[in-house]
């Protein structure tokens, strides 16, 4: 193999930041979605700093050898998934927060940082880091970058890219660029920023990101609205936009509501079609709470209950938060991220019902009201071929359906393995060459992620 | 010349939509920028349709003759100034509002829409297109967002980037695309909308766009300040940002203020160092307004003045408003347009005022203060050449203090032909190279607006 004759060279500069070992690489090998694929990597270079990156990307240019990069491995897509023959380039221990700018409200951090601990730091000087993703307390802000991560605070606050000032990046050469300014607004030149972002590691590796903060955030108020059907819980999102602009709008079907129940015991209305959590914040987030709640009664919400109190709206946020945990405790989990304009949820959730009916599946849905954005998950046996391939039946019908309606394939969890197949479907056959054609300008000899993500 | 033998094949296409006529191109030949250089163009087209702009690029692309996309012509860094030979396309033509959809919340329009047209259109609709750039009544949507135009709102709103969801444009071969996602999150290949967005018709022309809307604004409530020195009126700035968030936070200093004064006799206290502007919107907006109001009154207003009044509140960002236009009056004017991290505006300002000393300049500074966004203003005699030479000067100076400062060398007006002589010390040699890389992939043969914005 071309490969192993050239690692040595590798060693003699990464020393024990270099892992040929079989079993350790094992752990690096894949990412949490199901049903990805999963190659054999060559090596596994765990970076101490920019330096051993730079190294590895000279040398896997050098003998076009490809190079996946990998924050957490927490993500959905298997965008992280190793490939035969490639090297792991994991950044987790690039994990310093490098300054924290509490004037001009910026915080520069190595990629592995988990958000979680970001948030934790900026907090200490009453500051925000806003985006939240479910998996904050996991996940990398190189992988939330490389991903554009969303979370529940979208709905108001966006999402990674809105939050990004700056980001160092080694490129597949091993040459070091800086993007972007630490200015609020900055229009000089091309935006290599938001081209890095959510570009899953087939453009550079990030090393160091400058994001921006916010003033810490004001104590939440909390709504929880049960509802006859979806349809009429998505009346509820539309009517609110009017009157609110609430920080968190989030969606649970029936399917999960029980599925929660059944986790937590804890006392959920089952027999509602749909439950929607409601947060608003900010100065008035009492009587913008007040607001919502008196517009979910308005479109026929069977029940309606709304608390100032934080402690108790963490409560009702813990049964949206366990979503994912309880369905996956029914059998394995094939999870959907599909967005569609908010209008067109009452006619993609029905489409769901249909598609889990069609398929004698479980699918349980819950997800991003505000921002149109649903988390169908297929709960099916993985051990049962039969069961497995109406799971995958029903993943496209939904994914062909969200096209139809005016969709996106993803939201927030990315394209990586499990999407490619509807990539071109989705932007087209001119954009998908444009893509790849940007693709060589950043790695032109297609070393970074080959044929994932674009 | 090869051009001239060709444009009979124009000709045949597109008929009347093709002027040759010199006197009748004149108009088309530079935007509103000063000691920009423009070129003669070979031809104007004047596209009646998206086909016209297909036609042009296809003719052009076989040629090899540039083209210079043109909306309004209000840039201010030189950025739709005719090329020798080049072909001027104008889209003010395309200037349809295609559709209002209420329900997603979106506007579909041709680049040729005036963008205060599009904000008149949607607030029939009791909803809001949010972008205002002081040129909102003579500049158009696909100009907009080819330079990412900011405007007063960027304070809480963000800039002409924020608020585009998908974008048609024909490439430099011809051949169209579409990017982007109606959808609020998507996050399906690498994005390209935001590469279009800034790159001042480098990499393709913007044919019709999808804008995103919001609710219908509440009523401002406005806060009028003055301090002794610009010093004191960014520590406002600052220690606003930890209580409100003004949708509107605008800066005059001393220049600016008597010149405004002379041109409108409106009575501002000349005696201040610097004025500024500030409005509150939302549920809270009086009360947002007052905490304004007893912040700067905290740091050291000499005079504090607040109003729930929208026709008083008016009046005041009139004056505002008119900044630019009585600065014009004292003589011709040299418009920078800077960015720096916002704890920086009071070494910059102070810069300002220093290079206009140095160089026995006036320098009339107004900006937007929330965003570090700042316009100093030189006016000088552009028959003198020696007073054009210090106005040089100072411009040069300006930016290097910008660029020390960790600034940007344009917030919002773009790079063009008056700031690409900075450009690459402002984001790297290799950054640049890599967005020459990048336009590329868009424009193999380098016909859209060559040398210009990258
Ligand atoms: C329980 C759970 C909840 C989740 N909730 C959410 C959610 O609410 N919203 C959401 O958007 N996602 C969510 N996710 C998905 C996942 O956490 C995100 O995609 C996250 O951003 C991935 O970060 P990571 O560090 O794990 O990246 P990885 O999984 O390691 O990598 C993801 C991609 O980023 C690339 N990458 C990673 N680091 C770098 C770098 N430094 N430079 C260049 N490329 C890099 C990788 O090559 C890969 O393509 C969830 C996942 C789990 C398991
Ligand atoms: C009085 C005044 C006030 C202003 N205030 C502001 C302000 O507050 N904020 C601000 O940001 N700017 C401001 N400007 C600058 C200017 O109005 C903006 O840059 C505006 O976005 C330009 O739009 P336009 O239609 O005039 O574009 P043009 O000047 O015609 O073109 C600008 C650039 O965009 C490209 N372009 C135009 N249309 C297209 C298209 N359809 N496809 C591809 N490329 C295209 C051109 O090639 C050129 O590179 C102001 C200008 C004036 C005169």
């Amino acid at each position: 193999m071309a490969g192993s004759v050239h690692i040595e060279d590798l060693f003699s500069s990464l020393g024990d930041a270099l892992v040929t070992d079989p079993d350790r690489m094992l752990a690096y090998r894949r990412d949490q979605s199901l049903l990805t694929e999963a190659g054999m990597p060559l090596a596994l270079v765990r970076a101490r700093d920019t330096d051993d990156v730079v190294e590895t990307m000279k040398w896997a240019h050098r003998h076009g050898v490809p190079v996946v990069t990998r924050g957490a491995g927490t993500g959905l897509a298997g965008a992280a998934n190793a490939l035969d023959g490639c090297i792991v380039l994991s950044v987790e221990k690039l994990n310093k927060i490098l300054h924290i700018d509490t004037a001009a409200r910026t915080a520069t951090v190595q990629p592995g940082v988990i958000n979680g601990d970001l948030a934790a730091a900026v907090a200490e000087h009453g500051l925000w880091y806003v985006p939240d993703p479910g998996s904050r307390a996991i996940s990398t802000i190189g992988g939330n970058l490389a991903t554009n991560a969303g979370g529940t605070c979208c709905a108001k606050y966006g999402v990674t890219a809105d939050h990004v000032a700056r980001i160092k990046a080694v490129l597949a050469d091993g040459r070091i660029i800086h993007t972007g300014a630490v200015t609020r607004k900055n229009v000089a030149g091309l935006n290599l920023t938001q081209l890095l972002v959510g570009s899953e590691g087939t453009l550079a590796v990030i090393v160091e990101a400058t994001m921006r903060l916010r003033a810490a955030p004001t104590a939440a108020s909390t709504v929880v609205a049960a509802f006859p059907s979806t349809a009429q819980a998505i009346d509820a999102v539309l009517a609110i936009r009017d009157r609110a602009e609430p920080c968190l709008l989030e969606l649970m079907d029936r399917t999960t509501i029980a599925a929660v129940n059944e986790m937590t015991h804890m006392g959920l209305d089952e027999s509602a079609g749909a439950l929607l959590l409601i947060q608003c914040d900010g100065r008035d987030a009492g009587a913008e709470a007040q607001t919502c709640a008196a517009v979910c009664a308005e479109v026929g919400a069977t029940e309606v209950y709304d608390t100032d109190d934080p402690v108790e709206g963490e409560e009702f946020m813990q049964a949206r938060r366990v979503a994912l945990t309880a369905l996956e405790r029914q059998g394995s989990t094939l999870l959907d991220d599909l967005a569609v304009p908010i209008p067109r949820l009452p006619e993609m959730l029905s489409a769901i019902e249909q598609i889990a009916q069609k398929h004698c599946l479980v699918i349980g849905t819950f997800g991003h009201a505000a921002d149109g954005n649903l988390h169908p998950t297929i709960v099916f046996d993985a051990a049962d071929d039969d069961h497995t391939r109406r799971a995958r039946l029903a993943f496209d019908e939904m994914v062909a359906e969200c096209l139809a309606l005016g969709g996106s394939i993803s939201g927030e969890h990315g394209i990586g393995v499990l999407k490619e197949p509807y990539l071109e479907r989705m932007v087209g056959s001119v954009e998908r060459e444009l893509m790849s054609k940007v693709k060589v300008a950043f790695d032109p000899t297609s070393i970074l992620n080959p044929g994932r993500g674009i």
